[in-house]
């Protein structure tokens, strides 16, 4: 008897404005506005016609004109989801939302809406926020590393609970009698913690999918404990395939302590696939996209992921000895791992973050990058991927034509969406009320 | 030589879930369901059929089963406007967000987005929100009125700073040269207020309309005194002509202190009409509404509208003296009035407030309907109406297929919407950044 379930991959497209390459808007006949709906409509449509499990939208709260562009100029991601929601019928919809700049009772309501909107697609990836710059936005400090994950774990408590406050059958709206809602189907959460106090319970229904979907991303040892407690689906940093089975086995032996199998959770290695239809036709491609970056540019972004000002030093001297707190993310130790290894230079080290901003760079045919998902997939290292695109369309449409066919040739990767739900997409069983 | 311009009414659609009758679901064949994204659409559609400038969602920020319905399930309104934003392409597009529990980089951030997404077509309808029980879902007491104002009046400032923080020519997408934002089109706000730190700029471009529409609806000294400052449209409450006329010279007297004129800002006293084909057939439809209407809801909603507990009076003794602090909303100030007036009996007023929620019904044939629009519209009483249907879809129906034609036919509304925004459909200029 043949297993009838295959183990296959998800994808997710990681949608960062004008791409993840900070020079992708230059790329002739590129989308370079992330401001224009229609743009990502399409997108979202590729995405589809890709059968993506999801497309997730990043975030932050403030503007760094010399930074990547996208962390400047984007389209609040909540509001850009709902309005993809009507324009697409499959995809599951994440949205990045801070749980140190947000509350609890105003993000489980947005996303049970979100839920609602799509016919139950909503996502939201749970990030705790690690620039600094933006509590000017908010009128207070930025908390510490640990603070940040303190409160992200009562958020979470707080929103999962909210959503489970209605149960399915509270809504009665029973003509004859007039009763709309029946008080018994409705509990208050009346949650009392360190950071919040939250009676409840919302006021929407409980959301198609149960719970929404909780993304993560966090690489630290809080932020890993926090996913394995709470995270349906993991994006992780790495640059190679040592450093994703190590992060994949971190992750997944989590699980137990938390009461939770192998399978609840899936981890997406972040993978910026340059895809050519020869080797030659990628690393041509790769070369044009470096040879956009500008010094001022790189320079901004690599100060912004290693939170601190780096352009005192020499270029094309060895990548400096810095000290690197745990309260900064996990690029910056991934990148700066990387560098060493390799022994690069500063200029080396920004153009790999010129890049894909501390992700893994995968560049060859269609072939070559099948290969090596499948390899990264069927060897401990990955449940699939989060597609970066380094520019749009063509950045994105050239995996989407050239490697998910083979993939689906090969039975990694399905042909059709197997439910109405993202929860049916991710293989995720509906949850009950705790 | 004639005014090539005559003044035109303007017409909201106010969406309160199932209608503004708290029994309006139990109509035979009336939506019953305010998660229904569906039903929203074709809601939408048929405003924009019938050319209203805008439809906007209440809002409420915590669950009250035993109260109207609507207050209790509904779509989170950001979300909903951003999908009806992709399904419509003309109207305007209101959602409600309170000041006192959200945080001003947040809201202008949002509505830039919506803004940008429909294409100039965003409104925020500021609210301090009235309800104390709010406070519990955020963990923290419920401001007293004068203070809610005092924060709405900063918040505002604020969001409106925010909205100004970008050129329109900052967004620079240079291919050649690399330029993809110019520094010098940003502006920080450097906000410090009593209530608020704000840095900025917010991380998203110039909004369509330069800035967003202000709706306000407060009826209090404050409320008005924050509406003549900074609000381009107002709701206002009223129960009758004199009312209306009164309110509407309240605001308007009140422009020429912050430098406005009386053409900018758009007065629409709330109404919910309930139109038939015949005087007959109208009376019918409010008998067949007010029959459906439970004792226990209507005396849940009056004690919301009230702030007090209304349970323990005699149903049909009159209207019992009640103190009303000045921090409760214009609702029940007006009601009250109107009760004692009449000489109501607590059924009476609860029968009224179930009706419309304290705002005026206006019963009658399609020309009765439209006679007294116009007497409004034309005695000094209202720059148009907020329209309250019912019930879904044939409470707002008639009016459209009934009501708009007559008032089309009389010159007294547009045909067609005259530009591509908001601001265009309110005759209102797109503001320079100040």
């Amino acid at each position: 008897m043949t297993d009838p379930t295959p183990r296959r991959m998800h994808l997710g497209l990681f949608l960062l404005g004008t791409g993840s390459h900070v020079a992708g808007w230059r790329m002739p006949g590129a989308v370079d506005s992330f401001q224009d709906l229609s743009a990502i409509q399409e997108i979202a449509r590729t995405a589809e016609r890709g059968c993506f499990d999801l497309i997730f939208i990043g975030d932050n709260l403030y503007a760094d004109p010399a930074a990547h562009p996208s962390y400047t100029l984007r389209l609040e991601p909540l509001t850009l989801l709902a309005a993809l929601a009507t324009t697409t019928r499959h995809i599951g919809l994440g949205a990045t939302v801070s749980t140190t700049y947000a509350d609890p009772f105003t993000v489980a309501r947005a996303f049970a809406s979100l839920d609602h909107i799509s016919g139950g697609r909503a996502a939201w990836n749970a990030v705790t926020t690690a620039n600094p710059a933006t509590a000017a936005n908010f009128g207070t400090t930025h908390p510490d590393h640990a603070r940040r994950y303190e409160r992200a774990g009562e958020f979470l408590d707080v929103v999962r609970g909210l959503w489970d406050g209605w149960a399915d059958d509270a809504v009665v709206a029973d003509r004859a009698s007039g009763l709309y809602i029946d008080p018994a189907g409705l509990r208050a959460l009346d949650h009392h913690g360190p950071f919040f106090t939250v009676k409840g319970p919302l006021n929407i229904g409980r959301a198609p999918q149960g719970r929404p979907i909780v993304l993560q991303a966090g690489g630290s040892e809080a932020g890993l404990d926090l996913a394995a407690r709470t995270a349906d689906v993991v994006f992780s940093v790495v640059q190679d395939l040592d450093e994703a089975r190590a992060a994949y086995a971190a992750l997944k032996g989590r699980l137990p302590a938390h009461g939770r199998r192998p399978q609840d959770v899936t981890v997406l290695p972040g993978v910026m696939p340059v895809v050519g239809r020869t080797e030659r036709e990628a690393f041509d491609t790769l070369a044009q996209l470096q040879g956009f970056v500008g010094e001022r540019n790189a320079l901004a972004l690599l100060s912004d992921r290693l939170g601190q000002d780096m352009s005192a030093y020499d270029l094309d001297g060895p990548v400096p000895e810095i000290a690197l707190p745990d309260s900064y993310h996990s690029f910056a130790r991934v990148m700066l791992a990387k560098a060493r290894r390799e022994g690069m230079t500063l200029r080396d080290l920004y153009n790999l973050t010129a890049a894909a901003r501390g992700h893994w760079v995968l560049c060859g045919s269609a072939e070559t990058v099948a290969d090596t998902l499948q390899h990264w997939f069927e060897t401990g290292a990955a449940d699939g991927f989060n597609i970066m695109p380094p520019y749009f369309h063509d950045g994105f449409t050239a995996f989407v034509d050239l490697v998910v066919p083979l993939l689906q040739e090969r039975g990694l990767f399905r042909r059709e969406y197997p439910g109405a739900t993202l929860r049916d997409t991710l293989g995720l069983a509906r949850p009950e009320r705790a």
